[in-house]
């Protein structure tokens, strides 16, 4: 019998003025693209990266929240002014920004009754009904609402914090993908490479993109699919083309 | 006599696949970022990626080249069969996709007339109309079409080419900015910075970013400005709070 392949997909939306501004370089996507991709089987399909305003993060998260399974935002839920991922989330699903008691508690304990200041209190502020994403490095909790998840800008606590995404995430069929280095230029073998993406359209997606290593210029040909029969098919017409153009392959 | 204040704003499109599954890292948002800002007085306030894919492509080109003073895209202009933005560009504005003249002589050369082959020729084709950017490192040109500027996704290749984008660009006026590191945590001064945000509001921006260094947890305050008056006020504020919570500032 036949598995039916089941096609989950995600946006990331990267809040924050800093790097948009560019004095900070961007990291979490990478991250969370290939987390999703190897253990959940969701591919993410759009990213956009947008300042801290609130009138432009509740835009945003609906439509985002609308278009695709899953959404993750990261960064703005620390505790200074520039922090409103909360606030806005809860405007943009019209539903109460107040401290989620758990959240509180946690943050109570992490810091002490005495040190647990009203900075500190609104990284426990939510919008109403959200389960959290424990945080095993720095206490302050992420959290879901409806199909967003909303986690920290700093990419190792951000790291640290992923799997406890999972319990909330349903799996789709994982995506396989094979990479072949060619000591080659992307010319030499476009026309052909084109007809190959012709003959499986649907099935597998093929990219090509040129290197650059030890002094010579090679191209990676990457090949995708949530169907293994269909990439090993692929494969096996590119090496033919390989082979009759006589194209070393580099081992790595 | 005061000096009127222009600003001028600018989206970013990465178009490719490699970006969102994660197998790339992406590089280019920060630096035509910082460029833009330090000089041509123009702001990113948006960046998004997407999928090498016609349909969306036309759909954000269409979107972000009317919400913004201008777009620039990256990726998807080399020869193989995933490199659509041009002729998903020529859809979006509904002008002929053709060989540009200038763009077919200056790749012929490069190559030679022998070498010139199908995937090399296909980098000449762009939207009509298309004003080049020349390419000093790799001679296939970006181009211009409206206010869409587009560049290629390899980085040093599109380092390379950036200067050659000012001839087109209008300057706005000059974002200015001033770092202070601080040894302290956010939630230790999250209350006034507050304050002070909300004292320079439409006139500053006041960003707060914790980071780790050397073993020790501290807090990078940047302001921004397009009024160098106002960021010296802003200044000066900051200082007062630093002084009166007695933190040590760390100097880099």
């Amino acid at each position: 019998m036949k598995k039916k392949i089941k096609k989950i997909n995600a946006a990331i939306l990267i809040i924050g003025n800093e790097i948009l501004s560019g004095r900070t370089q961007e990291k979490n996507v990478a991250f969370i693209s290939s987390w999703l991709n190897s253990e959940c089987g969701i591919a993410v399909s759009e990213v956009r990266i947008i300042p801290d305003n609130e009138r432009i993060i509740v835009k945003n998260i609906l439509i985002l929240s609308k278009n695709f399974n899953y959404v993750f935002t990261t960064g703005g839920i620390g505790p200074t002014h520039d922090d409103i991922t909360a606030k806005s989330i809860s405007k943009a699903f019209k539903v109460k920004y107040e401290y989620h008691k758990e959240a509180f508690l946690i943050l109570e304990k992490y810091y002490g009754k005495t040190k647990f200041n009203d900075g500190r209190k609104k990284m426990a502020k939510m919008p109403r009904g959200a389960k959290l994403i424990y945080n095993p490095s720095s206490a302050a909790p992420g959290f879901v609402t409806k199909n967003v998840f909303s986690l920290p800008g700093v990419p190792s606590i951000l790291i640290s914090m992923i799997e406890n995404c999972k319990r909330y995430l349903v799996k789709g069929s994982k995506i396989h993908s094979k990479t072949i280095n060619l000591y080659t230029v992307e010319s030499n073998i476009s026309k052909q490479l084109g007809l190959i993406q012709k003959k499986y359209k649907k099935f597998v997606e093929i990219g090509s993109y040129p290197f650059f290593r030890l002094g010579k210029i090679g191209v990676a040909i990457v090949t995708r699919s949530n169907s293994i029969s269909k990439l090993k098919s692929v494969n096996k017409d590119l090496l033919k083309l390989i082979n009759t153009k006589k194209i070393q392959i580099l081992k790595i």
